[in-house]
């Protein structure tokens, strides 16, 4: 079989550093670029940053909510950033938190991961409210190459007391999350596909964070406040190439400007490969 | 200032029951209905499916992921129907579940429940995983005469062990929820238009379902099981006009024949209406 998520996205790592480039097109970022707060301002900002991004970084994250507000045209400059960022050979991780009860995952899972949807990306984010086990139509298209990221433990202080609640087997929701996942990437039916998000700006969880079998991709970094020797130190014992940290508003600060993106891009990379 | 949401559908429930039809135009109804699994077959689904739902219930709710799944010409699809039901004075709740950190849910709220937005509805369905705290922009655009249902408890199995995982004080995530939701209500914030997604197919939570100053949709009646007598010993004790209950395949399953679909749309609101 072709090569799984896991695999491509460890290859990347090793070859290009551990920076993942979100892509949020937001009202203020846009403010800040001296662009419009529409789809063409939106258009400018996400091919602009593809752009800084390519052979510097493993991936880019698109958060769907800003490409959202816009409605279907916000979404066909989506569709289009996807398509580039594919043609480029770039990995493209749809941030869109998407969940809901198991028939209508599948739905999701089809709009975000299969190859015929024109939003199919390699990897999705998702959240777990209505249970892992909710969630296996997305898993199951890990076994056709694409990647998953489970939320386990955001990076917003609000989340923390539904994360850390306790089940009735006294596991924290954070470790339960993560300990299913590893469960699934061990069995196999993950291929190494199934990774979870886990804030930089968060404790160090109960779980093993080395024994996921699995990625992680870790938001918090640079304007929220997380420094790349913290995320190492969080991640010290973990397989090279399975943490994939993203930074958004720290490398889109640097402005429009093309050089000075690229140079932005390029410094994260080299500072989080100091300690990843 | 103008009516709130929880005013307007007190109204709309009081004037013609408790009925909120769901448009799910999933592969399988649209197979059901003969029609092809794509745009053109989605958009003859959710248009059939508003027609019948005109004068006999109280609001439709679609189900995002299914026109998701077609990207940006599946979300035209969606905008023309939200654009159709607002013009017939149906009210719109997007069964989206979207909830990410603070400032990205500006985003969403902006996308969802912004009269400028070409998605904008009269309400959306939220995930609390990363805190109610952090849905606090979906909250502000209650001011603004918009509705918004945070999920409490699914209506699937596999969401119980989180729902009911407990705090560092005690409280079940599900009645953490439900008291939030009820205090910003409370403090007036909420101007009743704070609610929450109850499946019916669920446990009675601790939280008195009595005191929430807001409206419930509930999931979970017809094809997953839960009856409408059931859904009445559940709400016994909630204001008039309070719950909303949500039939979606049990509608669809009638076929798009207009006036069988009319028929089983009238016969689930006579339905609900006896014990709600």
């Amino acid at each position: 079989m072709d090569e799984t998520f896991g695999q491509r996205l460890q290859e990347r790592i090793r070859a290009l550093g551990p920076l993942c480039v979100g892509v949020d097109p937001s009202a203020a970022t846009l403010a800040l670029w001296h662009r419009p707060d529409s789809v063409e301002g939106v258009e400018f900002f996400a091919l602009a940053t593809l752009e800084a991004a390519l052979g510097s970084a493993a991936a880019i994250k698109p958060q769907v909510a800003y490409f959202e507000r816009f409605g279907s045209a916000g979404y066909r400059v989506l569709e289009r950033l996807i398509l580039e960022a594919r043609d480029a050979g770039v990995l493209v991780i749809a941030d869109a938190k998407r969940g809901d009860i198991g028939v209508t995952n599948d739905a999701y899972a089809s709009a975000w991961l299969d190859a015929a949807s024109p939003l199919g990306c390699d990897a999705v984010t998702v959240s777990p409210f209505t249970g892992v086990g909710a969630l296996s139509p997305f898993f199951a298209r890990a076994r056709g190459g694409r990647g998953v990221f489970v939320l386990a433990a955001t990076s917003n202080d609000e989340g923390r007391s539904l994360q850390r609640a306790r089940t009735d087997d006294d596991v924290a929701v954070e470790d339960l999350v993560l300990g299913s996942v590893a469960e699934i990437n061990r069995r196999d039916e993950g291929l190494g596909s199934l990774g979870v998000v886990l804030g930089a700006t968060r404790d160090r969880p109960r779980f093993d964070l080395a024994s996921l079998h699995g990625p992680y991709l870790v938001p918090g970094v640079g304007a929220q406040g997380a420094t790349p020797e913290h995320v190492g130190r969080l991640f010290e014992r973990c397989p090279e190439g399975t943490v994939l940290v993203n930074v958004s508003r720290a490398v889109s600060e640097a402005g429009p400007e093309r050089s000075a993106l690229r140079d932005a891009v390029r410094r994260w990379r080299d500072n989080l490969s100091t300690f990843l």
